[in-house]
């Protein structure tokens, strides 16, 4: 059966807001994150300024789609990481993805820019609160397998958590420097977590 | 004996440059960060607008003047609270007051918005790096004591602990909500450092 008109329209409509969100992270890659216009958007997306005023106002609402989207990716990935392991290895391989892929954002000079730019915006005090919440369960569950200590909130803990693995640190830190660096960090972080 | 002609102007100097600071502070706190301007703190400081030149060429080397001055502040906090405890007692008591710190800090929306507009910047990697300094030597120091772990270098706890103490988090973060939160907190980074 041939895909129903309405499909294949929104079908291009994602492909060309991908198109428009690669492009744009690509350009504040390479200029800088001040660099980037609405005009090099759409000149780097090989698409006309008016197609692309189409999907976005603004730079800002091209940014804040384009975190959204990776900060679902990110969440994917965690949840991939948790679905391969045994029960009583969740929570350390969750954290240790988080941990290495947050050494490999900031490795780019750029994310440290990004993430200044949108800090304090509602959309990424949700995003963080997502992660905490998903971070939250998984502390639950093995607090009930007695490897995580009781005597303080999950809540509390997944915030230690993200807060230790350097989510919101400066770039200058040297926790994370190695990936060496990041697999002690982890140990670290779980030893407070056991108590 | 009187003072120094130089003595005393050495003294104005720095009390014009502290009620700018203090000005500027106020500033940002009533109205915002980004409605901050020369000719307001000019106003604020009661001081004209060619003195206030004289001192600072704009609104951003004053922001980082006064950062600067929060850090030296805070620094000195940290020591006095070191100097006043047993040696054993002396590291949990700075991630204490680290801690309390940051969570009074956070409570002003403000403090989150001057934290984003200087973040990132290079006087912003010093200070964070001279606290990290500072605490690597005290975690050392427990270390040598056997109070701290050995498997995981000094400099990498001292991140550790000034991550997860939250001095770089995001403002929706639960873990320092309250002071019995920051006190669980303290525990849980202690147990991280103990291994």
């Amino acid at each position: 059966m041939p895909k129903l008109w309405s499909e294949t329209v929104a079908e291009h409509r994602d492909a060309v807001r991908d198109a428009i969100l690669d492009a744009t992270a690509a350009l504040a890659t390479e200029r800088g994150l001040t660099a980037v216009t609405m005009s090099g958007i759409a000149q780097a997306g090989g698409i006309g300024r008016a197609t692309l005023y189409k999907y976005f106002p603004d730079v800002a609402s091209i940014l804040t789609a384009w975190h959204q989207r990776q900060v679902v990716t990110h969440l994917l990935e965690l949840a991939e990481a948790a679905s391969d392991v045994d029960e009583a290895d969740i929570l350390e391989t969750v954290l240790r993805t988080y941990a290495h892929r947050n050494r490999r954002v900031r490795g780019h000079a750029d994310g440290a820019d990004l993430a200044a730019a949108l800090h304090g915006t509602d959309h990424v005090r949700r995003a963080h609160a997502h992660l905490e919440d998903f971070l939250s369960v998984l502390i639950g569950e093995a607090a009930d397998r007695g490897q995580v200590r009781t005597d303080v909130p999950a809540a509390e803990l997944a915030a230690y958590c993200l807060n230790a693995l350097g989510g919101a640190a400066a770039p200058s830190s040297k926790a994370l420097s190695s990936k060496a660096a990041a697999d002690r960090l982890v140990m670290v972080v779980m030893a407070g977590l056991a108590g």
